[in-house]
């Protein structure tokens, strides 16, 4: 099935107790579609980069079978640009800069070829930059799954809500949940967001794993305890990534198979923080990815006969 | 089979958002205890009380077919106090008062009836007091399980490895364990710690979960997300209580028993938070278990085919 990634794609200088990286290939558009195009599907970006993109990065790319033709180039303008620096345990962050370069005047045109996407990846803009992109697809995606933070709930509160009021899935992080829902527990904040318009709301918990609601269920898919966390940035867009990529690839809307998508996700998820940037995004095997899942079942499988 | 729990009995007040519970019946000894009677395990305690320490205590722990030949009264004193505020989150708190009162002088001596338990928890307490224990037992029980704290690693580290040595299970939080390999990353700390004695390591992580690792596996148990958290105090010792009660009803020491206990454990730990001190653990059904435990079933359950 096709699926439609929109978010940044960008550079991004990584400061770590390890080391630094600069100006990398960065932007939760790249890492969504680079994890997501692990599963077969047919990624499609929509995005904007500036005449200072290296042709190696597009390459890379679409030697991962991503659709470029949404991927605006504006020769005379700069990418986006984010830097940041993890502390030592490497939990907490702080940003030194952020640049937004071509992204001021980013209007997320969906291409035609795009809009009939069967899988719709928002990723974190502004809200009605998100809310345009539905308004664009010649049909309603099969599932739509938004990302946001809590940037937007300080400054564009009205836009978000009506936003997400159009989605499926909400995937944002516990602070932003706290923050959207007013509520502490994780609990009543779920049940709070899921009258907001979303069917699902997925809670990620970084190192403490991410859990999915519905109005029936929760489920909890654990993050896998690492020997060496090297660098976080990006393993929230990885596991969106991951997560509808699989979605996509089985076409499955059932419970049971969104609960498997937290897996996979959060599977994709833990590769990504043991290199920096996209490093070990970039040529993982199916192999790889299949014990990284066999792991996850190790962790979390007991069983008690009730 | 037999269960001999060390550790204390006393009296806490605990503040709250959402109130104040003066002079309650607390103590790890007391939440342990409470929480392994729910496994028939014939549960003993050595622990010391106070002339202060009212007969509805002693009656209610009786109730629950807890031994308490090991629990000393030393009429002129008072009993152990805690006092502790909880802040808004629930999850951070600061100690108000420790009174260490009768636990002053407490040397753990065991009567002659208890010293061929077969299992073992060795609750808070100083590690040489902890290791008097094990030296004073007629044969080696078949599982001894510790717990410890902070405190003891800054003023009592020689007798805390020392004591560390000698134990099957330590079971600990988060920070404990990274203060205690000198390890952020948990993976490390269990590694290191591993190495210190013990052949297996729990890493309570409070409302994340717990970690249990072994040389060759590691088991992860999410914490049930509630809707809300009314009074932390004690969960850490109900989790204890629950998985060691849980082995010594079984009697199986194999990694697959351990993971249930574990489950047990953290089932037992979610009832305690849901009200003041032990009054949810006071008379729990049977029912009221085992619904819970298929709550951490549906929480954790999914099923993918490699």
């Amino acid at each position: 099935m096709s699926l439609l990634v929109v978010g940044t794609v960008a550079f991004d200088t990584v400061r770590t107790p390890f080391g630094v990286a600069e100006r990398i290939l960065g932007g939760a558009g790249t890492y969504a579609a680079l994890s997501a195009s692990y599963f077969g599907a047919k990624s499609r970006i929509v995005s904007v980069v500036g005449g200072d993109f290296p042709q190696e990065h597009i390459d890379l790319l679409k030697s991962r079978d991503i659709n470029l033709e949404g991927l605006e180039i504006i020769k005379g303008e700069k990418s986006f640009f984010w830097e940041g620096e993890y502390h030592n345990d490497m939990n907490t962050r702080t940003t030194l800069a952020t640049e937004v370069n071509v992204f001021e005047n980013f209007k997320a045109s969906i291409p035609d070829s795009y809009k009939e996407s069967e899988y719709l990846l928002l990723g974190n803009l502004h809200p009605s930059i998100q809310n345009s992109v539905l308004e664009q697809m010649n049909k309603r995606p099969k599932l739509v799954v938004m990302d946001t933070m809590n940037f937007w709930m300080d400054t564009a509160w009205d836009e978000l809500l009506a936003t997400i009021k159009n989605v499926d899935v909400l995937a944002i992080n516990d602070e932003e949940a706290r923050q959207l829902s007013g509520e502490y527990s994780l609990k009543k904040a779920a049940k709070s967001i899921l009258t907001m318009g979303p069917k699902l709301l997925i809670i990620k918990k970084g190192e403490h794993g991410a859990l999915l609601f519905s109005d029936d269920d929760i489920f909890f898919a654990p993050a896998l305890p690492l020997e060496e966390v090297f660098d976080p940035t990006g393993a929230g867009d990885t596991f969106a990534g991951g997560f509808i990529g699989y979605i996509s690839k089985t076409d499955d809307l059932s419970f049971e198979n969104i609960k498997r998508a937290v897996i996979y996700g959060s599977a994709m998820a833990s590769f990504t923080v043991e290199k920096f940037g996209t490093d070990r995004l970039i040529d993982l095997s199916d192999k790889e990815v299949s014990e990284r899942l066999q792991e996850f079942l190790t962790l979390t499988k007991f069983d008690i006969q009730l």
